[in-house]
């Protein structure tokens, strides 16, 4: 018996027993119309204007059963076009019921739902349309003025669907609701590979062209799934969840996938994400959860001053949890919802390439959140759900030696990798191929970001690689610099950018825009305002004061432009290092 | 633009741009290693023996950073040992954590897991690690005394490992503990295909010789990943989850797994699981979540009743769950945990052919949990979890035709018939084969159960196919008649069986087993009891009452033995059909 056991080798491993069931989006589709088809799902619409010409909300009330429905329609609709298994179909629309119903009926069908952002240029849209050869164009009435410059721009596109009433008819194209009415819900669900693709975005491509990334079934289930428990986004058939962050952007966080495949109530706001509507809203549905950029929750927390200071503030009991991404919300921020309206932001992480959820940054046992140690870990971007690895590599220019894995100390800062089964590995025609490297064999994606990790896991983005200010050979993180500056009371909005330095290469430079009526501090006030929090050299030479600093599709500050525009600066001085 | 979309075929569906990263345990493995190694894994083993020679508990502390140094010791000795991908490695071993170690480092390494139930016969148990070809078996010292029988009868074992001390040393064998000391941590994990068998278990083979179920990497990746939202068993890194079903049942319904990858504290008995200890532990380590099968909560419930009669309640605020399978929770037991202790059962549904989780009785929105519908719905197995799919088909025999699918309403009875990525298509060697079945071009599994499903998509179960009484043409649930029978004061526990009938073919007997000095209510008495909840036609024609019902290796009555013990029972008087 203590002889080794013999070591013949096998010609295969042992398969499971287990059947072969691939994982679709027809899977979420069946589960509301089956079981969940009672839920609602609300939408605020455009119902008309009013005299100053602005668009009047309306909320239009739907259930997951007519939705399912619809989409089923959907799916038999489109196949009557000609549209086949793998063929793009372009969105141009706001969060709606319609646009839930294309998220589902399309990938059911096998077809690729492709999900514009409305904010482009429309050259920039017609240049993305015309990369992914989208065959079908599904657009919002409120977009209808882009039709015509679309269509000659882009001569692959077969056919126009117009989601909502246009006040002029317009040649040639579909109504939605009536070309959705016009066909049988008794829809044959083809047989697909769970590695098909099921939607397309593309990322904001704020260096080069836009580049696509296409999700597939497999990974929009296994995100869903990932998401849903607690220490995700904690969602359950109970919660009702309105999605802001819209679903044009990265699935709007997958939640219109993970809400349905659980039975979760949906709201949209369509195109009313101000303060004021987003509060009515979170209010009037008793939402549980919502999910926004930064500067939504800049909004909503300016109304629920105002409320509260007016002596009626909301009632937001239901309110669990605030999902924040996109970009990272300043600790102050957190701790205004909190210790003002005790309202809880959760910051999340990740990007178009990672579906998006990455991390999400969710406590330890034994922290509490209301505590120095609390706040400052909520304002990282938390931990990995389940199937998420990160690693931090070295620069090659930089560090020595290309591509060495460093520490997770909390205090190192290194290029964040990630890899995990809803992690691109190329990008749409292998464009972009020096994002994703191999590693101990195993493929990896670069994410663009300078980040720690510290020992028990909570990543913090430190800065865009390219937004890095490198001083003297060593990293200085603009974003802690801004989050630090936007807690000065006179300052509303910073940017902190590299601006050539003959002696350290690089320095950094603080451009501010402050707060209505405040007069600017000068530099030594706001010196000695970070001084406490950060290494001497670390701290801007300079500071300029700006009407406003230039904003992306995606709502991020456009560096670039600022780095373009203060390139051949020359500040007060350039600080000691010691 | 109002001519179709053009036609022509595509060659082959579009791929995503994702990466192709298997689902591994060794996903799991690395969590707790990197995230979760401060949170404690508790396990009750024996420390010695009383004056009686009852054994004594007493509290081991680990922490998952232990667990998995010791998990990947385990994989690196294996290897050592000869071991390789798809050699399968038995364990026969109560709860702890040893056993965890070898959940997470044998399939970690792409040898499977093989928990061997210790409740059977020696002969069953060698007749399965003969089936199985297990190479190695990894044995509790508690059971260190079938040693010589297995050795002598499975011939093609190379190796026993005893987990714990010996009393007495055994030639040939190796102690576990220094085994996994003698080798590093520094494990090489080897690329695996997710569709390779991880864990594999046999069915408790109430009918005909066991059979050999191998769950794959994916599909315990997909369970854990689906069992953890709040409408499954809602676990998270805040919770201490103690699974009193074994781990050699069904993986311990995924709960290790489920735990280790979200980072929750596990907890386990050994094999300690009568009520006080039970109740002790749950206190002690201020368990959120527990699970088991409802004779447990029988011996929790009268510990708790006991406990608070005299005045010494135990503190359980923070115990949110007891999860309840393998059998149906009658719905009097329900209540009482309810009403007497606030305590919450929750009904989960699976077997060993669905790895196990199938459905988990979640109220809908909606429903008060403590109102009769509620109550009425917690009694039922409830709702799938994501992913599963469940269909009704009648019987080929009975209601005419071949398989047709029946409706959803809540009162017809049908085959149940499963399907899902974490459920079996075959079992091993490709036997039983007529458990599984085409319908509509998809693979089902047939579960053997008799159940219904409402309109919302609740479950119930009526009773084991075999079990059913047919009489007169029409359905009987043994089921419904037991959980009925076990409300009256005087009844412990109640088995229904069919005893042959010349005019009907088969008509109900009760057999019942009396509640401590009570006196045997008459046929009239449990009649009149019954009458208000049944058909008349359904009424037990006769009871007899026994000193036990005799219980199977897996808590189950065994209704066959009773079957054959009344085979030739003529009974008081055939009840009337109208």
């Amino acid at each position: 018996m203590s002889a080794p056991v013999s070591s013949t080798p096998r010609a295969r491993p042992l398969l499971s027993t287990m059947m072969d069931v691939p994982l679709t989006v027809q899977t979420i589709l069946e589960r509301i119309r089956t079981l969940y088809f009672d839920r609602e799902v609300v939408s605020l619409m455009v119902a008309g204007r009013d005299e100053a010409g602005n668009p009047v909300p309306e909320a239009h009330r739907s259930t997951y059963g007519e939705v399912a429905e619809r989409a089923l329609r959907l799916a038999n609709a489109l196949t009557a076009l000609g549209v086949q298994q793998g063929d793009r179909v372009a969105t141009l629309a706001v969060n709606s019921y319609r646009h839930l119903e294309c998220y589902l009926g399309i990938p059911s069908m096998g077809a690729v739902l492709h999900t514009v952002n409305i904010r482009l240029h429309p050259d920039q849209v017609a240049w993305i349309l015309n990369h992914a050869e989208d065959r079908v164009l599904i657009v919002e009435n409120l977009f209808a003025g882009l039709i015509p410059a679309i269509r000659a721009a882009c001569p692959g596109l077969e056919a126009i669907i117009v989601m909502g009433p246009t006040p002029t008819p317009i040649d040639g194209v579909l109504d939605y609701d009536t070309f959705v009415a016009g066909h049988s819900s008794d829809f044959a669900y083809p047989d697909l590979d769970e590695r098909q693709a099921a939607a397309m975005c593309y990322t904001s491509g704020t260096t080069g062209n836009p580049k696509g990334v296409l999700y597939s079934h497999r990974s929009t289930l296994l995100h869903s799934l990932a998401a849903a428990p607690k220490d995700a986004l904690d969602v359950g058939e109970r919660d009702t969840v309105m999605a802001i962050v819209p679903m044009f952007h990265v699935n709007a966080w997958g939640l219109p996938y993970t809400c349905a495949l659980v039975g979760a109530k949906q709201v949209f706001c369509g195109m009313f994400s101000d303060g004021k509507n987003v509060a009515r809203m979170l209010e009037q549905e008793q939402v549980t959860i919502t999910a926004g950029v930064p500067t939504i929750w800049m909004g909503l927390l300016g109304e629920l001053d105002r409320a509260q200071t007016a002596g009626t503030p909301y009632d937001l009991h239901r309110l669990n949890s605030l999902v924040v991404g996109g970009s990272a919300a300043p600790e102050a921020q957190i701790r205004a919802f909190q210790t003002r309206h005790g309202l809880k932001l959760n910051h999340a992480w990740g990007m178009t390439e990672t579906h998006p959820l990455g991390t999400v940054s969710v406590l330890p046992v034994g922290v509490d959140l209301i505590s120095d140690e609390g706040y400052a870990l909520q304002a990282k971007q938390g931990r990995t759900v389940p199937l998420i690895e990160l690693a931090l590599l070295s620069d090659s220019d930089e560090q020595g030696g290309a591509g060495e894995l460093l520490p997770h100390d909390g205090k190192t800062m290194g290029r964040l990798m990630a890899r995990g089964p809803w992690v691109a590995a190329s990008y749409y025609k292998g464009e972009g191929q020096s994002n994703f490297m191999t590693l101990g064999g195993k493929l990896w994606f670069d994410t663009g970001d300078i980040a720690t990790i510290d020992a028990r896991g909570y990543m913090h983005i430190q800065d865009r690689s390219k937004d890095l200010i490198k001083s003297g050979g060593e990293w200085i993180s603009s974003v802690d610099l801004e989050n630090a500056l936007m807690a000065h009371p006179a300052v509303a909005q910073a940017a902190v950018i590299a601006v050539p330095d003959p002696k350290w290469d690089e320095r950094p430079l603080g451009v501010l825009v402050l707060v209505a009526g405040a007069s600017a501090p000068d530099h030594a006030e706001l010196t000695a305002f970070l001084a406490p929090r950060f290494a001497k050299w670390w701290l801007p030479d300079a500071y300029e004061v700006v009407a406003a600093i230039p904003i992306g599709a995606t709502g991020k500050f456009l560096k670039r432009e600022l780095r373009d525009q203060f390139t051949a600066y020359q500040g007060a001085g350039t600080a000691s290092r010691d």
